[in-house]
């Protein structure tokens, strides 16, 4: 049992630890050479751009001199801060500035919750002896927390009216959240630009037919059941022959989707080759009177010396042959062709329609859905019948299943092997080392955490797999599904598995012989004795961890290694930075798990507050941060996990209410079990209504919205061409990747044309591919056609 | 414990009074005098008119002297085995035709069941001596059962490969017979004749605005949100002048709902008078040389003596003018308005778009779903708000909770009330009749159970309050609600009731008390010895019960009782037989709880299979018959409650899973644990496969039928007037029952002209509400208002 004293050398510790990691922070990120690592953001939105090129002296490129810099060392933070919010959706996406949003629900809900329960709680726990008087070792923390309470006492009436304060305000927090997040989407889906996912809708398992091919079964299909102008009946009649463009339909623009693995090799190769011929010619261009050369054997060590540039440009040259061929293939060949389509429509309103409702009478085929973004469109699984889904989910249920509970064994039996001994058996050589005694024990404290260490730097991995295979077709839905799971595999292996100690396995068959009442008293009774376990938990993991993130070691590191020994051009050096994303998938999850500690240990032991306000508050700022200057959006989502967020606080919620009934009802003051079980009652209405009244939001799109959209859209640009804005939003991006050079002087200028918010010198390709208008920078199967007519 | 003598003494009992009440029907059934007790149908339908009319000499018009139609006393059944199904569907509606094949499910099921389980179990489970050796009390029927089994036996293995084996057929059969009745109602749906619930919707939550009426405001929002036929953009800039009928513009007709509870008041008032009218003119006719006098004092006993014709005459008159008064009062009060209307549309297309799309920002106004079927909206619940709603669903569930765990100690109280001591201390006048022993004993016998029966027997109506409470807006969902609600009753009260004796509550606390895996095993070692139990409650409660049905005693009293006292007019001989309806409320959950006793004792007793499919037989044959020749479909909902069924049904399948892997592990068969926890597994996910394959068919509309329809209707009926057929459609009942006999001629007329598939010679107003078309029948807000200027 820690005492208060332990604790606050254990909070010195951590808030030294987190203070160096700020303050080499500090230090590296005014480095120019290190600028890439630390402001990546800025180089993709091409606002920066390298010092390498315009410093002036040789070693200020390298390390900053200016010492005035060095006294600032703090003023990140501020910056941060600054930047208001509109301004950082327009910067990083609503995905990012709503992210952010989590960490200050985190602040408003555990703010007035840890004021209240110090003014009016700790005193009520304090103001007893019973753990004095009761023989056993108890620590100051103890003293304050609800298991100095007498048994049966009135006093734990107070914990009850608290408890349903602490529920009223946390509900009040998150409807008010839910709401304005709500609103924030839909004003930005409203006040976005025209984008191709607001006029497309995904179309998968359009059935076989065995006169027509896909195409011209999407098309007949959405010729019919969509038509939109019709003026009269005449022209239905006249609509078989193709020939005539039937007023009745608004064009349904198909951009199959391919299977092409091998394609994606091809094009593939022809990049990395792409990349030495650059570099080549760079070299003959800073030193014209020597043209390079190199050798074809393994490594450029041996074999023919041959001229550089000849070389690689022969090898492109073959490839683009090789990707024309394969593209043909797939043209002439209607089997590679996928049975799912994106569909796009002449108004907004017109997709939501299509997506919202069903089409075909067997709800299996023709099934209608919002397209993604097209930078968050999963292709790989675009194609899978629904009966393959069915079975899919069933499988990586029970896979999740056992990885949850049985994670432990295989982990085990690794670690049974990797012992000393069997490691001599093995490798009989390596015993003189292993023999000596520093290295002996060494090995022995090392090895049998090392298994279950990597398991867990796997698992989201692992996890992020289980998605893939279960079959969601956009990124944003495949990390809301591992975050939902890791979040469940935290629940119970962390917290749960800190409680009661034992592998999750075993909990469970405990649970499973053991009364339905009975569960929550059995961990309710241990909650308090764990809370300085979780308190050393969230000084680790949470303070020093979050500062660890801003200092991006792993990125540095890399990029420096790159940098040294990889790098050839300039695009390998942007390619060499990776500025990294948020990843909701992993970070959520852990967020909530401290929503789930705090509001189980409101009541109980309400010191733990402080700690988990602290890094709340300090998240905030390092995320801001990291959004601002660091990470890349893969995706926009418009918010789309919200719900997600939401409904995690509110299952925290409900255990806390449980856990507490457990442990009230071992304190005897079982009177109160009827008025703490009506609380998750109330708290699942919530939840439903909640559910009601803001989830649409998240999931459908507003045919008032589309409508009011389109209508100002035709009033503002009445000559729109909007068919030429779609025709290559949704390309594979084996067949959009082919040529990028080519279409660069087009994309600039088309960029200047649009009314961007953020002044653009000039765009990378591989950070920004799709948004572009008119899909000028990307190159059509036309283009690519033609292309490859040429010789 | 009953021996199959028991049995066999107790089956024969009950097929005798089957029997008798079968010949009690056959004799009653064939005299013309109840004729319309047991054709209620065909005189609603107008293909039978009364025998009391056209019939020849006295005696045979009330007693059937043709002997010989005596002995073909069972002919009903074949008669009813004869119509073919889709005769029926005409005949009687797609949502009987869809019942009864419930009960061929039950034969489809257990059929092939019992035939395997008597050809494999019976032989395995007779050959074991276990019991006899046991030295405990068994009958024979034990012998046949489970329980015969060792402790530990390999024979177990064959119970384990049944349960499979019936798992999977179960799954088969209804997956087949989901496919089929999803296609009968898509086939329905579109082989329907027009119908205005195909191109209606119902919009609610309108929200309230300061500037505009609530008419105005849906006309409105439909106009900009729903427009049909927009040609171009210079429509839209013109249609701020509402002049210009707006050429985007569906026609959305607005029928706003009322609240109109006076006013319904005075309607029956009205009817009522208006019926006396009836009978003393009809009276004149008769007999016109004496006017026909009555006195205006109490019950016609004293008081003035005047003329009834002209006395009735003014009060219709007077009745008249105030309906009038009260309907001009709504046209001009607008709080009278409710915030809900049915709006509907030019084709099935656009109105399956509304109703499933969303339609504002705010997803808690505007909400649109598809109309009920005229007759079958439930008008007193359209006008709750979005908040009442998750209020009153609350409510609703913790109330049903109360009920099913609680309902036994009111009844209890009043049992210890209702005993001859207190009734002797409040009634002391009664002392000395029920001192005499023969009516004490009687009183003390059946007084307290009486309690229990009469809170059984409005159960139901108890249950479909609860529904109505909870704000469904159409028949068929209140009755499906409270079928789940009854089923689940049941299958507390009941079937576990039974097994594990002691109320609901104390069988909950137990289960709370109890460790999660006791569960299946306390009730599973039950299971075999109630097999007699339900064997008696089967034959009483299923044979004896249905055969009872046939009967329709209740009816046949209650209507000879009026004929003789209170029928004045035709309309009241017609209106005194009370034709019924299936009631799916009370009778699918009944059906229900067979299914779940077969598959539960299918692989544990089989012997109780063959009283299952007799009664399943049976009560097909019965209920056949009488949905041809009495129920009267008081709506049609297209076998919307389909999915409920199927879903009910998995969930005996599961629970009769769980209950054996509790039994066998008992029998230290564990080893059998794991492959018996797949069951349920497989089970779950063949639910999810047929919710999301088959269930959509009985939600949604998909657009692609609706476009075919539209389609085909346009081609067929080029100048159809839609806007007159959907007119007066949705009609609050009290503005529609206002006139009737008024529009008769006219209905008829449209009668013949409407391709009708049964010749009909008249309608019944009181029966066939809504279908006529082009709202002749119904007297519209125009009419109304014209009669009203009328003196």
């Amino acid at each position: 049992m820690a005492t208060l004293n332990d604790i606050g050398v254990a909070a010195a510790i951590n808030i030294l630890t987190a203070l160096a990691f700020f303050l080499a922070f500090a230090m590296l990120r005014i480095q120019p050479v290190n600028d890439r690592v630390y402001f990546p953001k800025w180089y993709i939105k091409g606002l920066r751009s390298s010092p390498l090129v315009n410093g002036s002296a040789f070693a200020s490129k390298f390390v900053n001199l200016d010492l005035r810099s060095y006294t600032r060392f703090l003023n990140w933070m501020p910056a941060a801060l600054q930047m208001p919010e509109p301004e950082l959706i327009d910067h990083a996406g609503l995905d990012s500035a709503v992210y952010l949003r989590i960490y200050l629900l985190g602040l408003k809900i555990f703010g007035p919750i840890a004021l209240t329960a110090f003014t009016v709680m700790i005193p009520v726990n304090w103001s007893n002896n019973t753990l004095e008087h009761s023989g056993l070792t108890y620590s100051d923390i103890d003293k304050l927390s609800i298991s100095n309470i007498p048994i049966g006492s009135h006093k734990f009436w107070t914990h009850l009216v608290l408890a349903y304060g602490f529920t009223f305000w946390t509900c009040y927090v998150l409807k008010r959240e839910y709401e304005i997040v709500a609103a924030m989407r839909l004003h930005f889906l409203a006040s976005d630009q025209r984008r191709p996912d607001q006029f497309t809708v995904l179309v998968r398992n359009v059935p076989p037919d065995p006169d027509e091919s896909v195409t011209e079964l999407v098309q007949h299909f959405f010729l019919v059941n969509h038509p939109h102008h019709y003026l009269s009946h005449q022209v239905w009649s006249l609509t078989s022959t193709l020939k005539i463009i039937p007023s009745s339909i608004t064009f349904s623009l198909l951009q199959l989707v391919y299977n092409a693995n091998k394609l994606s090799e091809l094009v593939n190769e022809k990049k990395k080759i792409q990349n030495w011929l650059d570099f080549y010619q760079n070299k003959y261009k800073r030193n014209p009177l020597k043209r390079p050369s190199l050798k074809t054997g393994f490594l450029g060590l041996w074999g023919n010396s041959v001229d550089a540039i000849d070389f690689y440009t022969s090898i492109v040259e073959r490839l683009s042959r090789d990707i024309c061929g394969e593209r043909e293939k797939f043209s002439s060949n209607t089997k590679s062709i996928m049975p799912a389509a994106f569909v796009s429509f002449k108004t907004r309103w017109g997709a939501a329609v299509c997506a919202q409702t069903q089409q075909s009478r067997n709800p299996t085929t023709w099934l209608t859905e919002w397209a993604p973004e097209p930078r968050d469109v999963y292709w790989e699984n675009l194609a899978i019948p629904f009966v393959f889904l069915t079975i899919r989910r069933l499988i990586a249920a029970i896979a999740f299943f056992f990885l949850t509970f049985f994670f432990m064994i295989p982990i085990a039996i690794v670690q049974s092997l990797a012992n000393i001994e069997s490691i001599e058996k093995a490798l009989p050589f390596l015993k003189p080392i292993i023999e000596v005694k520093f290295i002996k024990s060494f090995i022995q404290g090392f090895l049998p955490g090392i298994a279950l260490k990597i398991f867990l730097l796997f698992l989201p991995t692992i996890l992020m797999m289980m998605s893939k295979f279960e079959g969601f077709i956009s990124l944003s839905a495949l990390e809301r599904r591992s975050a939902s799971r890791y979040y469940f595999f935290q629940f119970i292996n962390v917290f749960l598995g800190s409680i009661i100690t034992g592998t999750a396995f075993q909990q469970l068959n405990h649970f499973i012989h053991q009364s339905t009442s009975q569960i929550p008293k059995t961990i309710g009774v241990s909650i308090p004795m764990k809370a300085t376990f979780f308190i050393t938990y969230i000084m680790v993991d949470g303070w020093a961890g979050v500062a660890g993130e801003i200092l991006r070691l792993k990125p540095l590191i890399i990029y420096h290694l790159k940098n040294s020994f990889l790098v050839k051009t300039e695009k390998d050096r942007e390619e060499a930075t990776d500025p990294g994303t948020i990843g909701f998938n992993t970070g959520e999850p852990q967020i909530q798990l401290y929503f789930l500690l705090g509001l189980v240990y409101a009541v109980v032991t309400p010191i733990l507050l402080p700690f988990i306000i602290v890094f709340f508050a300090l998240a905030y700022v390092v995320y801001r941060h990291q959004i601002i200057n660091v990470y890349h959006q893969e995706y926009e989502s418009a918010a789309a996990f919200w719900p997600d967020v939401h409904v995690r606080v509110v299952a925290a919620l409900i255990v806390s209410q449980l856990l507490l009934m457990g442990l009230l009802s071992t304190k005897e003051a079982s009177q109160s079990t009827p008025l703490l079980i009506t609380l998750p009652v109330l708290t699942i209405c919530f939840h439903r209504f909640c559910k009601g009244r803001y989830e649409p939001a998240f999931v459908r799109y507003p045919l008032q919205e589309a409508m009011m959209k389109d209508t100002l859209e035709r009033a503002k640009e009445a000559n729109l061409n909007l068919k030429g804005f779609l025709q290559n939003a949704y390309i594979h991006p084996v067949f959009k990747s082919a040529d990028e050079s080519d279409s660069e002087s087009e994309s600039e200028s088309e960029w200047e044309r649009s009314p961007a918010l953020v002044a653009t010198k000039r765009t990378s390709k591989r950070f920004t591919p799709m948004p572009s208008k008119d899909g000028g920078s990307v190159v059509s199967l036309d283009q690519v056609n033609d292309e490859c007519l040429k010789p």
